[in-house]
């Protein structure tokens, strides 16, 4: 079998199956920069994609294809292999779940409620041997499947040990790590074990680059380098001097893309979601939020924000309607089933306390409807994107990129994607619910040509890196 | 009426006062570095200690002493008067309770919920105008009693305003503040509302000398300072250039008194309750934890350590016997509620779990009774310290101080006592339940030689600064 040139590693994969109703296996492409950045390469050169099945169907799948290998001209990759690695369901749950979603994510995020959680114990120990289980998993695919002197990008906290791990085996590699999270600073990293927080800082350091969104998260990193690992860092070039090896520390800022979002938005479905939401927000003022239900996306207080405007700024009382889709997210975790329900709580207090019989002060949808979103998008008098922490936040890039009549955003300062958008953001620090409702306030009262101006330009910076180009940065960064 | 040369201001002041069965006014002096340091100064210097009325006994005290000062040389402070503040109950709610401690202690500790708390509204911002109000009351106290030139010690996040507001009615004064408690980190500190994190830093520049616990949080509060108020600071000289003028910032590591420490467990009380812990202990080995249930002090992670260590090492089970003392603290705050029910939960799932007819494995005490603590200290084989993060921590220096035989100590690297006590100690990380509990094996097995050794050295260095150096040293910054 044919050795690729260019890998990508990641635990989410560009395609899923599912079972249709015949019991043969469907399948669906999926989202996001990395695919199209990966498919604009995979013309020319020979690519893998190596990824966990997620589902039953993806492991039935992955089985039925010779070594696991998994080739569709329809996957619409521009030829890309796809390898789907059928991790054992327990080893998968605990690397994932555990260690993954509901350790290193509460880690760079900072979600911890730290006199509860988290407890290292025996128990988290052997979960932690899951995860380099997991890591390994993909590490022998790699290596088996990677050609001579072949680049490697490798994604995010899930496989931070792999690029050491491969580096070990074949020397030849040339690897990029990238994180789509925040990092956290040493002060709230060292809540970890001391041999983790070391392992995962050498597993990173075993690319040649590690990449990461905005320059707060790679200083960050820097300075988790030298506090746990005694690294020596030169800030001036941005490099770790690790096992006698410089190691390249880069931002690669991703951006929205554009012209992949314009087209999808102009089709019929998208249509016709957009004249459903004219009929029901009527000649209010839309505002407007998209988010999964993630700790870290602050929906809570945007509700309360949106609670005070209403209090401080009575005029507003049936002239505007918020529309806040909150899309599940790992019901899996406690922590996220309990913020679910307060989110529902909370948007249910606020229509009791304000609704009339004519106006309904806050829409809150849960069913993830993505030509809905899009539509939503397009007509928002305002977007509130107010996480806590967020490694980039392309919502913030995607509305502005379709709004028609130009949308004044209200931006966490805590998003990465703030870097880019900041200038004609309305800027927000995240735990101020009261800065956050006069936010929305100066929003809504924004003269309609400095909204579109002000739009225009945020559209503008939103799209400066498309997710082909981030990606070729990145494999560019490998010389 | 004479105006002070020294002057302290802090929230609890060195006496309290109690109303007696027969209707009569009893008081108490307090414990603390503070009161020991004043009071040896106060003999040779006009000094006036200004701090608040917490009490209703307080405050009719405070009201029958012309203009609130208190001059009784039963209160054994070498002369000092006292000026007790009649601060309005709500007023005083608000600063002391919503602002000081569920508020600036949460971020100094790094203890929020973050994905729930806090919320900055609009009832916030009232009850931040109180904390105002409640620093200027200590201004008003402090202007008018202070003689030219006067110098002023101000305590902790109280009152963080307060150096601002008298420099501003009185330039002649020299202040210093200092913070007991640790300080956050920018990332954690840029959570407070822009204005309000502006507020502290600047309240806090109006001192001349601003003094902290640990290099930890004096370099800490200098990147506030960089980050928040674009100051400049000379990480050389460690001074800030703000306001045209230059602030020090200093370390001052207070320890142990051992001299009035000894003195005190020399007393019968404590030779009493020492024998009745000898009996109670028997030839067990005793582990021992004394803290108030403060969410910093992390005694859930600590009782899990003792757990699994009995389940790691089954050998000591019968053999040894951990005496938890966990005094009531802040039952006005709800999540100091819910963790002390957390904390008894725990303690008795492991009796259940491991207790048999003739041996209790846990003793959990929530009825302070110092002396008792003093006894305890004198008795124990390992001394458990393991705060998430703590500005000090004076039980570290304190067991070590009084210990008999020669205790072994578990420290937490999170506590600014490390810095002291690191190279005798066993450190570790206060969120890696594991490690407690291997160090709590690895203490037990120290060879009496060793652990004597190491406590004598550990007594040494935590009596190094007692308290009257370390407030001598703090006048002394001030020229």
């Amino acid at each position: 079998m044919d050795k690729a040139q260019i890998l990508v590693a990641s635990n989410r994969g560009p395609v899923s199956f599912s079972v249709d109703d015949d019991g043969s296996l469907g399948f669906r492409r999926g989202g996001g920069g990395l695919v199209s950045g990966l498919s604009a390469v995979a013309a020319e050169t020979d690519t893998l994609w190596v990824c966990a099945a997620l589902s039953d169907a993806d492991r039935k799948a992955a089985s039925s294809a010779p070594g696991g290998r998994l080739d569709k001209a329809g996957f619409d990759l521009g030829g890309a292999l796809v390898r789907m690695l059928d991790i054992p369901p327990r080893t998968f749950a605990n690397a994932y779940t555990s260690v993954a979603n509901s350790t290193l994510w509460f880690v760079h995020h900072m979600l911890y409620d730290t006199p509860n959680k988290p407890h290292f114990d025996a128990d988290f120990r052997g979960r932690w041997d899951d995860y380099r289980e997991y890591n390994a998993a993909f590490a022998e695919a790699l290596v088996t499947g990677a050609a001579e002197n072949a680049r490697v990008a490798v994604q995010d906290y899930h496989l931070a040990l792999l690029p050491r791990m491969i580096r070990g085996r074949r020397p030849d590699l040339r690897i990029t790590h990238f994180s789509h999270t925040p990092w956290a600073p040493p002060e709230y990293f060292r809540m970890l074990p001391a041999g983790i927080a070391r392992e995962l800082l050498e597993g990173m350091l075993g690319a040649d680059h590690v990449g990461f969104l905005s320059q707060r998260w790679a200083d960050a990193f820097l300075r988790c380098c030298e506090t746990f690992l005694r690294a020596e860092v030169n800030w001036g070039t941005r490099t770790v001097d690790f096992g006698g090896r410089l190691v390249r520390v880069g931002v690669h800022a991703l951006g929205a893309d554009g012209e992949g979002l314009r087209a999808r938005a102009a089709a019929d479905d998208v249509a016709a979601r957009r004249a459903a939401l004219r009929e029901l927000v009527g000649d209010r003022k839309l505002i407007l939020r998209v988010d999964r239900t993630e700790l870290s996306k602050n929906i809570v207080r945007g509700l309360a924000a949106y609670r005070e405007l209403l209090v401080r700024h009575p005029e507003w009382r049936g002239r505007v309607t918020h529309l806040a889709f909150a899309y599940p997210s790992r019901g899996d975790v406690p922590e996220y089933r309990e913020y679910t329900e307060s989110v529902q709580r909370t948007a249910k207090e606020i229509n009791e306390e304000f609704g009339t019989a004519d106006w309904t002060p806050l829409i809150l949808e849960v069913n993830d409807d993505y030509p809905r979103s899009l539509a939503s998008y397009q007509l928002a008098d305002v977007l509130l994107v107010n996480p806590i922490r967020d490694g980039m936040n392309l919502v913030a890039k995607e509305g502005p990129t379709l709004s028609q009549e130009g949308c004044a955003l209200v931006l966490s300062t805590e998003a990465g994607a703030a870097d880019d958008l900041r200038d004609d953001a309305l800027m927000v620090n995240p735990y101020d619910v009261t800065e956050t409702a006069e936010a929305l306030h100066e929003a809504l009262l924004l003269p309609a040509e400095e909204r579109r101006a002000r739009c225009e330009r945020l559209a503008e910076r939103a799209v400066a890196l498309p997710p082909q180009r981030w990606f070729a940065e990145q494999l560019r960064a490998l010389g």
